[in-house]
């Protein structure tokens, strides 16, 4: 009898939109707190901390609703969480010391990595209801997990990270769309097709943290 | 009588509309100088002068108009601006020796605090107008005034001098459009909030730039 | 009867169809290139090396139909050619090394030339087609051609070669466009002035690499 009003609510919408939604924000605000990171280590006045905080946040989801025409964006939709964003830069410029980075990208692993699955996994689920063949999908879902953190680094002028530090963090996300589009074939169910690739993504995420995987480079010089 | 006259010519929709474009212009041209000048540091080219000063001028609006899908953008609609534009970059490389730069960079203070106001002011209305919420409507204000400089910076590889020269730029645009939206709710009058607080950002613009104020900092190291 | 038939052959949709798509792709495949040469020497991993390629060879087309509001983009109507760019890069990654640098650099002149012309000149035909101004579509034709390796070149944290090295390469495009323009003005033939303009664009470029030409620079210091 639990059991049962257990797996009813698990598999209700409010249950699915709800932990969807929290997941998300987690996610959102990992990438916030990345950004935020990256501008304290370039000492940006609160504009800039502000403005790249941002970027890092909802600037992957905006590329991808630009990209597919699609609005009103997240920020838009959310706008109360543009409060959050200011006043976590606000918070950050008066309470951030130089020792706690470190601990900030440390405890921003797990949220981050939660990120990751979770935009990566509706990114190609939005762009492939838009209509879009499956590799445009798959690209979509890792520009939107990624994108965000790409112009956070070319807004703070470096080589984005993600570009160029060797670690599988984008390909992870397009292995991970590769598997949810499989399972949402073959199984026609798009709520285990989304929470198995979600897992693959993190697991692999954190594996590849723990155990500081790197991917192949350039054959020879 | 007379006075009659001038007020109705004052309140006239003529007149608005010249005063606001010819205000616009000023700003806009400010803006180009000062890509100019930021492209004449890096010694670019004709072609990276022409659109880094076309970036600087019409970036700002241009992303705003993106962001709200708008259509047709100022520089399509009034291309012979872009006409302007290339005659003052070939005007620019031919006379503009580096003795100049800092005095155009003085000259075009005041133009550019117009142009702040301006385009904060504008970019605020534009955004209401489409149904944004309040504080999306003012950060869109602030990003049709500052970003035409942060795109400029950006294709000239620097961090945008509006992320981290710690000077109230974008902050008082920031203010003056909440101004804007406190007045235009409790007079219900469009044309007395534009004003007032178009003098508002204008003129703490400029004891800013007087007084060479700062704005606050990370708190330590 | 031959010289017949060849000659309604060369004028029927077919054929200028299945030539303007050999070029096309001759043009994007230069342009990738060079977004893996620029790739290779900041070292970037795969997801850089894709990144910048797809930026290098898509951007600039993806850039002009964002500000159209056009859609689908190139590389979501032929999605096929996105595994051809990820196949590249991986084979780059594997075989491409250091002496073969300069030799794909030099190997890809007369595609890029290709490129340029035809991305110029297909820029100004989609932005008239849309009723835009004259100069407006000749502006939108040299982004369409340039901005794929403007952005490549930001992506990897440089100052855009294309505002910066003194070459003429926007300049020829830009005169290309007018001559595109005026042709099709006087003669009311699209083919013939789409043929003209490509030609004169392809032999300028050649003969501006042969002889190093240069454009004029700042007048003084």
């Amino acid at each position: 009898m639990f059991t049962n009003h257990l797996t009813n609510f698990i598999y209700s919408d409010t249950f699915a939109n709800n932990l969807t939604f929290a997941i998300e924000i987690m996610g959102t605000l990992a990438f916030a707190l990345a950004g935020i990171v990256v501008a304290a280590r370039k000492r940006l006045d609160i504009v800039g901390v502000s403005m790249v905080c941002g970027l890092s946040a909802f600037g992957g989801g905006t590329l991808r609703d630009i990209l597919l025409d699609r609005r009103p964006f997240f920020w838009v939709e959310h706008h109360q969480w543009l409060w959050v964003i200011l006043a976590l830069c606000i918070a950050a410029m008066l309470f951030l010391r130089k020792k706690h980075i470190e601990l900030t990208e440390k405890s921003i692993q797990i949220p981050d990595a939660l990120g990751l699955a979770m935009f990566t996994i509706s990114g190609t689920q939005i762009t492939l209801a838009s209509g879009s063949p499956l590799l445009v999908s798959v690209l979509m879902g890792v520009m939107t997990a990624i994108f965000g953190g790409v112009l956070r680094d070319i807004a703070c002028n470096e080589i984005p990270q993600a570009f160029s530090d060797h670690r599988p963090y984008a390909v992870i996300a397009f292995a991970g769309s590769w598997i949810y589009l499989a399972i949402e074939h073959f199984s026609n169910n798009d709520w285990l097709a989304s929470i198995f690739a979600f897992l693959v993504i993190v697991t692999l995420r954190m594996l590849a943290i723990k155990f500081d995987w790197t991917i192949p480079s350039w054959a020879s010089k």
